[in-house]
């Protein structure tokens, strides 16, 4: 049986570490990347095989967006810090 | 200039109209499959082009999830009038 993907333990705990460091930054920056390609893929083979697993496509949909939102966040906080070291 | 896809109008107006005919039903359930048909291509090409477009993705899901659950609900409303017209 193929493993359930893990959608719900946090993936970064980047809000939490307020004044992370440049390294940490892209640390996270590369694993939130990643999880984010593999929500990008489960999105995108749940849109091509609608109406199957409609019902995961609410959730699914929610927590590619926030991932990938927290991505920009990161990359932008990694490009403040690059700038004002 | 590529006309904005139309997200907005009412799709069906299958819930006010409370005792449809069976090809009435038939009527709804194929215009709407072709909606729904649009939507997923829609959701999947913003699921490969990720991060691009990020900020449609709210929308164009829960608008796609909504179109599908119509389209299951009126080809459920069908079968029923099918069996026991």
């Amino acid at each position: 049986m193929e493993p359930k993907p893990d959608y719900f333990t946090p993936i970064a705990m980047t809000t939490i570490n307020t004044h992370p460091t440049i390294d940490e930054l892209k640390d996270q920056i590369k694993k939130l990347n990643s999880k984010a390609g593999q929500m990008k893929m489960d999105l995108h083979d749940i849109a091509e095989g609608l109406p199957t697993d409609l019902d995961k496509l609410p959730e699914i949909s929610a927590r590619t967006y926030n991932i990938y939102c927290e991505l920009r966040d990161l990359k932008q906080q990694l490009k403040i810090l690059e700038t004002n070291p």
